[in-house]
């Protein structure tokens, strides 16, 4: 889609999807690394996120730190994750993976892929759980020019609720691991240049 | 069971017991360790924890300082304490001795015994106190595929509310000390390779 | 205008747009730097700032980090932005992009053109995204004497609401990334001295 | 008792005297200090405990560091001190005795003796300052097997409420310096192996 | 006026005039500064002042920071402003432009001249902006004996709902930048020993 | 009185006067350094003070630290104030000389004289300032057995109020500035030994 594409030009944003008042929407899921020389540190996050949306945030966070040769960027760089459009309050556990691609993504330089958005809540171990509104989030992925949805495994049965028409223009990957998700969603080459 | 066998697959998570609106359920107590060079440090606790568990959580913690080997790795890493789901609220003190047992098994590097459930308070001397629910907790361990339960010892009269057929398939340790729970669950070899 | 002219005659001071309960309204938005030698340390945001405007600042100040060469000087001097009047309560997210700019005003040396206000929030990877009350702010900027607007890109059909009268003395450029922002805000030359 | 002989056998444990809503109870106080490699600092109290009580705790520690020869032990070495059971909310001045005697056993490595319970509050100086609760506090420690009780002089007339089959199988020593507390309580000679 | 000339006889002491629920009142602020060797630091900030009033400091430091050649002082030793009568709450931003002199006062060791008080917010950038109560301030001011007061330029048009008669009795300066306020208020010479 | 001479006995302890819902009361403020090696640092303030009194301790520490040659060991060692009954709410700026004294004994090693009581607000440059309750408190010191009253001198007035024949009985010494309490309160020997 032109805005995934633009938006995910740069390594470090992740098209997520999210359930609002009124259906689905895709979301953008950004993070940066402060160079060293200037003066940030800690994780910063910002967005108007809820208690469980932050906590999702430190999941991802603990998970990389244990799991990506990268993490070491971590230790002397401020990170921020920031999730438009600022004035929304925003909440819930399925921002989990995104959150991780879009880290993964900034510390490994490779762009996240345009065409893939995903939705999944993350454990420690990097397990990916169910999530709700699976529907809504397809069709805001279909709507969205999206082609590559990404889905836990235990969401599977939710499929059947999508439009047939829907899905056929859909590819739908099944993943249980966040290592899964990240093999499908990030391009395989880093950026010429990286953004951070 | 196929879920505790996948999830205590790794060193770091234990699989306890709780009491919920609507019975008892399993739940799975994860914990991580950051590399050093990552940046991570403190105490990070995350699923929505009530006050009473998060105090758990210290104490246990400050048991494994005082009585476990490898508590010196805690010193220069950050350690992550997560209980999924993400969303759901969760408080009480039973779960101090499964925390306990994630924490030993990701110090030890020695996986949990994915046959073995586990509840109970515990005290900063590592005595196991008496905690509510144990006849939905075991129909829950039971249902689960879990073989072994362990329970404190002061809750050895609550068993006769437990079916005889659910008893009868299921082997309960009762124990007084945190050292009889890691007894208990740790298994006797450590992973070949610890994800920490 | 002369009182934009005034309060911009020195690096790091931003004409901003706001709508207020009674229409729009011209804001001044105020960086400063404090010397090395002086004991400041972090970030302080005052003039009674909502959540999501205190968010917009660190947004603003993370974009700096990993965009502006002259970031370095955040390091270790206390950064400290303002915005009069002290007492009036402010938020929401649309001040992003002026308090980018006073920020880089100040980096920069540079000062702020004196005949520009702008208005628009910003995202961490330095998009502008839309916001409200197009029709109240440009009103006021027409009133306070400004002569150019910096507007978000997707507020272009916002633009029909304003009185023809108004919009044919304003000269009014879209923006969709805050470098165009800072590109037709920030003087050519830095200032003779510069009062960080 | 069995149960404080079973749970003041360690250093660092020693017996309360509390008011509930149905009657007296005995508590347990338990501290702990870390090994100083293990990376904990500061104080941590738990067993929901209230303002008064974590003031309790404040006082019991800085009268110590005046007092007692072993706080240097307190300087790099995290203290935590747990009031079980862990869910109960606990309040109020009346365990300021038992705070500073646990700690002073685990400063000393001397265990409490364990027909030995006690109630007081203390001062910054260390004086015994006269707490509620009399009467059903000595029946508690009655109940529960302890034969001795150290009370604050100024609550001698309430001795009076006890009924006398009571008071005479129960030594009451009557203290005002918290001083004569820990002489009548710490066992004069060290544990062989202190679990610190 | 007997009152403000024994408050101001040490430096850093600041008449200003305060709208009250029953009229205008003086109000003398006080700054300290805790010498190197006696372990303070930070700024303190007493006297139950409101959000906004708390925020006039911090934009009275950050200007002196960045405007004051004495600022270097405030880099190692713990600054302290407070504003009796102690248990009186206080809030608003009209104190700015007296929070700022009595610090400057501070910092250069030149006492406050007693015949002066003020009143005016502050920006960032020393800026004087209007404020309310210039009736009853300068009602006050007069009743203290007061001969001169400094008032924000832009509060000139309320000079004349003062009685004629007070207004013959006060010489009234109006400014509009912080650096007009230091000039009238400050003595010319410091004094002969500075109590920090 | 037999009270304060035992309360007042080692350095750090002030006889001061409150007004309780009840009349007045006699009560005892306590302070202590903890010694450099125990790991204590900055200010502990306990006896569920309200916010006022929480600042007065500010206050009284700020003033200690320009004008007291002893403030240097404030740098290095944790500071307590407390003040009994640890269970009741207190507050009130008028213990400001109280906590002045209390913390001078602490500093300079001389106890506080027994015979002495006192009440008064302090501000940042010692000034003391008028309190409420003369009537109560002067009756509450009589009653304790105090013969020697510092008030402030604006309380003058109020000391009509007092009945002659308690008057009678009372030395009152009226002050403007807390170097005088220091100078009526201290006595002019330093303990033999400091505990401190
Ligand atoms: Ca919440
Ligand atoms: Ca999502
Ligand atoms: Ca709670
Ligand atoms: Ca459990
Ligand atoms: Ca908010
Ligand atoms: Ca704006
Ligand atoms: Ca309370
Ligand atoms: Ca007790
Ligand atoms: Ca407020
Ligand atoms: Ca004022
Ligand atoms: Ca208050
Ligand atoms: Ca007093």
């Amino acid at each position: 889609t032109p805005e995934s594409a633009e938006r995910t030009s740069v390594p470090g944003v992740a098209t997520g999807l999210a359930v609002t008042g009124v259906g689905g929407d895709v979301l953008f899921i950004e993070a940066s690394l402060a160079p060293k020389d200037t003066g940030a540190s800690g994780v910063t996050l910002t967005g108007q996120l809820g208690d469980v949306m932050k906590e999702s945030a430190q999941i991802a966070l603990s998970y990389l730190r244990s799991h990506d040769e990268g993490a070491a960027a971590l230790a002397d760089r401020g990170v921020h994750i920031h999730v438009p459009a600022g004035a929304v309050p925003k909440d819930g556990p399925s921002a989990g993976v995104t959150m991780t691609t879009a880290l993964a993504s900034l510390l490994s330089g490779r762009p996240v892929r345009s065409d893939v958005a995903m939705t999944g809540e993350i454990s420690l171990t990097g397990r990916v759980l169910p999530i709700g509104g699976v529907k809504q989030k397809l069709l805001a992925a279909h709507r969205a020019g999206i082609t590559t949805v990404l889905l836990p495994q235990r969401n599977e049965p939710d499929l059947e609720d999508v439009p047939e028409s829907v899905r056929e223009q859909l590819t739908v990957h099944f993943v249980s691991d966040v290592a899964q998700v990240l093999d499908h969603a990030l391009s395989k080459q880093a950026a010429a240049t990286v953004a951070a």
